[in-house]
């Protein structure tokens, strides 16, 4: 089959690969549409960050050249005998972190865990051999490429969990990459009546406001933390830092209420002067999100399902898979108007 | 009176300062025990950090010279007119804690508020004038000397509290200095099975056996981080620091498991590197604690008041105010057996 796959950063090659055999307890999809991830790009401008290159991972036993692209909507072509949760055209969205399942599923994927695309082959590929456990129906009436959002959305749907963000509260959002759109977007969905978004890019806050952010500011024109102590001076409820930079970060903990959450999700490339007693000061709780439970995943289809919500904005580009470098790669990170670029495997809908 | 007056720092006189008239919601009280906070040290060695010296605070009105100390149990020596709280002759500790009222309770500390001690005149004097509602009574059977204890055992309550240590956690303590005694105490209290205590000195390690710990390492010896791996593969359910440097901040991350709570009570007196991404591995919450609500205060005399904990090991030595500098602010920073020492004023029991 055709796939996209990394040997090395600024090395992906788009080449034949052989399909693996489908265990009993396994599942072949055929890839209808797969999202390229921050995390891909990483890989390719700067990697090996996650894919394994010397040392093969413990689980799968696989290290690289592996196929990239785990955000990704397929359709089920072959079953394995034990399998009995899908059947052969079914219309599925896939997990694609598979984790020991041995610790409570709130926090399993702490532990032991491999995911497609890194540690065992992905979705930039005509076909991907998976568990069967990892495999979730698509509602009917949601199409093929739209389900393939359902992974990004379930990063930010989790940290928006984290958050606990409630009915009527006031949120800030510091950055509107994909991850922050969706944060927004799950935000609107928990109830938040307030949010603020804050980026650098008037494009990006265009997009913002399109899938429900109430207020955008130019963090160029507009102090975020004076802007939101004016209209909030206890601090707002909840604020997410999807920056990944030392100014968004200090930004949320100073803006946020005492006893309020303060979520990192964005990967931090450079260490920070830090002192505690910042928190101190402030009073927020400050914490993370990684990844999400099982149940955050299957909730991200309800999500997607959501007909106030316009995904559209977050779509900006479909493209082929033999165009995945050029048309993908270079152009989002050239590009600030691209949010999500889907590539097109199979293409259904 | 008699009083220990803050001019600067390593300028502390004992000398006479007139006391206040008390006003209508206000009570005289006549100081029986003082104990000396390291915040009371740090204001003696490198101060000023939180004394107004140039700008008066802003509430009070006053600024340095100002009397020391904020740890203490006294008795009604008068009361204003409006009070009906306390008589003449109670036993009392004060909350030196006054806030605006205006938030709510769970936070109000984080908003305006001045304490006795710091931007008032404190506890290190005969008498104290101050606000009727944050006196507390003493409980009858609880001598005043060990009452005195409240103040500093609120702030380790309170973070205890914070890490929402349940019946049966297993929580790590780094740190044995008073505040990490008092906090092992509030642990034991709250139902933690296994207490870990951490620090360099045997001294304290003995003193915090003795209020409660059921397991004390020193990190000379000991890697806290795998000593608690071993025996708690997925983390211990909270952890507090209490050292405040770098090296118990990430050892109390590193040994706390996924969604844990990780609760920063010392003042770190350095920045360090920090990257959020540290956050994300472990999957902790990361917290902080400063100062406690007044019910914290309250319940914390019901602590003292329990017979299972032996609060002797803490009390290290009694002074009197002639002594201050000498027998209580260097022999604090020079001898790690000292936990609390404290200042007789009345010496009332």
């Amino acid at each position: 089959m055709k796939a996209a796959v990394w040997y090395n950063n600024k090395d992906v090659r788009i080449e034949d690969k052989e399909i693996k055999n489908v265990k009993e307890n396994e599942v072949k999809v055929k890839v209808a549409w797969s999202g390229i991830c921050g995390t891909d790009l990483h890989e390719y401008e700067i990697g090996p960050i996650l894919i394994p290159v010397d040392t093969p991972n413990p689980i799968t036993g696989e290290k690289a050249p592996i196929v990239l692209g785990h955000e990704f909507s397929a359709i089920v072509e072959e079953v394995g005998e034990q399998v009995t949760n899908v059947k052969k055209g079914d219309r599925v969205v896939v997990n694609p972190v598979i984790t020991s399942g041995k610790h409570d599923a709130r926090v399993d994927r702490y532990y032991e865990f491999y995911s497609h695309g890194l540690h065992t082959d992905g979705s930039f590929a005509e076909y991907v051999v998976t568990k069967a456990e990892n495999l979730v129906l698509v509602p009917e009436g949601l199409p093929l490429d739209k389900a393939a959002l359902a992974e990004p959305l379930s990063v930010s749907a989790q940290a928006i969990k984290e958050g606990q963000v409630n009915d009527g509260d006031n949120v800030a959002i510091f950055g509107c990459g994909p991850i922050g759109l969706f944060a927004i977007v799950a935000a609107k969905v928990s109830g938040a009546k307030n949010i603020y978004a804050f980026d650098l890019s008037d494009e990006r806050l265009e997009k913002a406001k399109q899938v429900g952010a109430t207020h955008v500011l130019n963090t160029r024109d507009t102090d975020a933390v004076a802007y939101l102590k004016e209209r909030h001076p206890e601090g707002v409820d909840a604020s997410f830092e999807v920056a990944g930079v030392k100014p968004t970060f200090d930004a949320a903990i100073a803006s946020t209420k005492p006893k309020g959450n303060v979520v990192v999700i964005a990967i931090h490339a450079r260490n920070f002067e830090f002192n505690p007693v910042q928190l101190m000061l402030s009073g927020v709780k400050l914490s993370s999100s990684l990844g999400y439970e099982h149940a955050t995943f299957k909730e991200s289809l309800d999500i997607l399902m959501n007909e106030e919500i316009d995904f559209s904005p977050i779509m900006t580009k479909k493209i082929d898979l033999d165009n995945l470098v050029e048309e993908g790669f270079h152009s989002l990170s050239s590009d600030l108007s691209q949010a999500k670029i889907l590539v097109k495997l199979s293409g259904e809908l």
